[in-house]
């Protein structure tokens, strides 16, 4: 992504305005305020707004807890412990505005997260510009052939050549259509509402995005996973950087008990237990299916 | 839309399936299950389940108003009761799923609707079908002159028919370049969570969509208004006559207090007091902008 | 309500310290921040924090609408027609935290709107104080023998006096035995989250409660409203002044098309046309039941 | 709880009554209809209606993911590997309406849960019958010395008979006060919305209470679990027996997933692989606190 100068220089502009203000300021955060940080090759993601720091979930459980929460004494424990044992709604006390500029069929992934308040750019109302997302070279991939939804090796030489002179010429004449569909020229311009449909859902738009951090931290966890699209984790990826950057509590206790942990059954806990009074436990005695057993065993390894 | 054989096949054999019940059954709905009404050219609307009925939406409200719903003697009486004064909780307790077959464009509407279930086609794991939305010549219009977001005149002759080949030629490359992509004749087949995004929005998904009736209301009020892009208006009025005959009482008072009703400002109401007491209100004694005055005067037409 | 020097001293503390910030500022807002608003006899709202203002929601519309907002140029104009055509979304990208102090009965009225963040104070963890809501002699009113749910004339001498001792006697020994249930001295105490039971629901408890300026408009215009309870009602009234300082322009729209506006049905704007062409129209050849006609007569006196 | 002999002919009465339908329909559901099951002294659950079985779970799924749900063959394993890998949506496709009989205290945790649809007996239009909850005597326990919301050793002989004593006392003095003060006979009644003020949270309310399958096990995760208080859990696992019947494979998986499963942190996960690998780990040496290393210890014994 390039900005524009006068882009940048309204982002600079915005940033050299400071006001005084008697709420909770998360430093980290402030440094992050309508940067845009690119993303892909036209997109980007910045901050426009935000609510609360780390001291915040900390006083909403205070308020839930009463004196009970005395005996964590400090900000980090607490939300350590509200992370482990699932008490969510402290973290709920937090909230989040994002601009964020994605490709469509991205868009279509990170819609499906109910829990957030969006404004979309409209193309009903509104000219979409020529912008499409062109995946670079390291990142076009063969169906993979283990599993139904992610990508195998990468295409490299003549495929890799091939599918991209398909992809840049299949959004070039599109958009050269739209717009010719549009135009207003001497004749009537088709309905903006209709024309966009002709466009691939590689085009960009851009929406805001807002989220309390309960429901952030549910979308990363989806999101920045290794079986996430790659094109929706980089995303995800790159607003991880900045909530580290603004609740590095609670940030911190989302990638221990989140991001790295893992769910086992009932059935894996009890081979877990096995196998640490040394038993030998098998996928044939485990009481797992082959798939299951599989996963285990990765998770072990 | 026509439905293969087989398809046809499969909804005759599940409709000639009946079983024995304790639920409350509605037999207006159960005339419509599975049946797939067409929309558009390629899309469709069928019922898969629902739960509950007018008498559900009573008991419901009984529960909360105990004797206190005892003055309101009968089922119609006491649904219009609760739809005038917006008591919205007895109407969610009445569930309906649908499936439906709708282009992308569509579906990115229908979806900012969040209070709903969706299961959604994938096209990271399938093949999506070539199947594209291309309007009937009746439907391809200009771009309103007067609104932002609306249609005008119906474009004809030279330039309809450029209109539709433009739509047709590059729906038609598009898929035949997304098979191209992820062919694996002889080669390694591009990833399908990539090549989907070579294909315009004009082209149908399909999803399970299940929804509360109030929440169903609210959907319905604003797609099968005339403001509603026509594309998805469509869907809505197939589901109104199917709501017409699941819960008849609470569609009429739909009809009458929501579809049929407008809500007046303090400004407007004040106006029409003044109206009828026979004074000659105008915009410029009104308190109202232009723009309010215009829709004010539309209404009263 | 009366906080004690140590509380007014905290709140006082905390105004004090301003810190800088590069985000949007509501000047009205930050003169509301912390400052706890008595309500009722020992109840209080008061903002813990907030994100946006009337500039917030119109950048959000722009984003939608792009260049299809140009036609409305300034910022209370655009409002008006965001509030007039329903269009929520933008409104949904401020945010508000409270906390208030209230009485369980009341507590259970406001958590029935359920897109909202909570964090209450729990009976599990924590002793409640003594603290009940009782109401003050001129609120103290008879059953409606016209509405189920509401109040009559207000009760005096005697059995004004009556109502007041049975619930000041029954606060006090409830919240006596409370004590001497959890009480540890020489003896187990019995579980807290078991103790609470014996309290009745005009105990205060008290929460922070996070919600987006949609819904807590939402919320206002149902608990403002005047069928809404007394008790509740005192609540709305207060964020209703400090939303007017915070968002003065949505706040003005509100007041407008929400509070003072009214719905008509299909039937009620066809008997609006024909009064105002001079038609006497009766119950009788209104089409509406005597229910409706009654309140419609009322919205037009 | 006893049923009146009307209440239970009623529901004799409508179990008597079988429509023919053409929905999916769970035997096992089909059993449990209406049928009141008791919960604590006068409580109850009883399903009212529900929609979907296991089979649509798969349905549902099979919608999403097309040709790629063929590798797994099979409802039970398709089931398992949704629950497995957190995939929810086609878990909300079932729905369940329950009518719930339940004192107030339990009421106010269980509404927390907020997507769930909710109409409460509502005391401002209706009088409340006279009903407490007063525990069992092997339920009355001490405060835990070591969880700050739990429940210790049972009380026994003077101690439980205190409390049995103030418990009663006090419900049925505010009880026959709440009567007082409503009455009507030769005088003014006080408005019911004011009079249940005085009720003691251990009175009993009522609601009809519909969730989708996937919410529904949400809740019984947290409320069958045994760190929830006692008075909830006992509906949270009256409804679980009613799960199991009604979509077994979703059920099962769910108890070997969750109910039966716990998340590891990467700490964790850490400590494991080394002591599968013979290690011999401590706290100090595992990067847990003391807390966090007790649960883990109690987890792998």
């Amino acid at each position: 992504m390039t900005l524009t100068p006068e882009q940048q220089a309204e982002i600079d502009q915005i940033r050299s305005q400071s006001n005084p203000t008697l709420r909770a300021v998360s430093e980290g955060m402030e440094r992050h305020l309508y940067t845009a940080y690119p993303v892909l090759d036209h997109g980007f993601v910045r901050v426009i707004d935000y609510m609360g720091d780390d001291a915040a979930i900390c006083q909403a459980a205070r308020v839930s807890y009463g004196k009970g929460t005395k005996s964590v004494q400090n900000d980090e424990g607490l939300i350590r412990y509200l992370m482990r044992h699932w008490h969510s709604t402290p973290f709920e006390m937090c909230e989040i505005k994002l601009h964020v500029k994605l490709p469509v069929f991205v868009a279509r992934q990170w819609i499906r997260h109910r829990t957030a308040n969006v404004n979309e750019y409209s193309a009903r109302y509104s000219i979409l510009d020529r912008e499409f997302y062109i995946p670079a070279p390291e990142h076009i991939a063969a169906q993979s052939v283990v599993n139904n939804q992610g990508r195998g090796d990468i295409l490299t030489g003549d495929e890799a050549a091939r599918v991209l002179e398909i992809l840049k010429a299949d959004s070039a004449r599109a958009y050269d259509n739209y717009q010719s569909l549009i135009s207003q020229d001497g004749q009537q311009g088709l309905a903006r509402e209709l024309a966009r449909m002709n466009l691939p859902t590689n085009i960009y738009t851009q929406w805001y995005w807002k989220v309390d951090l309960h429901n952030l931290l549910h979308f990363l966890r989806l999101r920045a996973d290794a079986h996430a699209q790659y094109e929706i984790r980089v995303y995800a990826d790159e607003i991880c950087k900045i909530v580290a950057d603004w609740v590095p509590f609670a940030y911190a206790a989302f990638e221990d008990y989140r991001m790295g942990g893992a769910t086992l059954s009932k059935t894996a806990l009890d081979c877990v237990r096995r196998m640490i009074k040394g038993e030998n436990v098998t996928q044939e005695n485990s009481g797992m299916s082959k798939g299951e057993w599989r996963e285990f065993s990765q998770l072990l390894d």
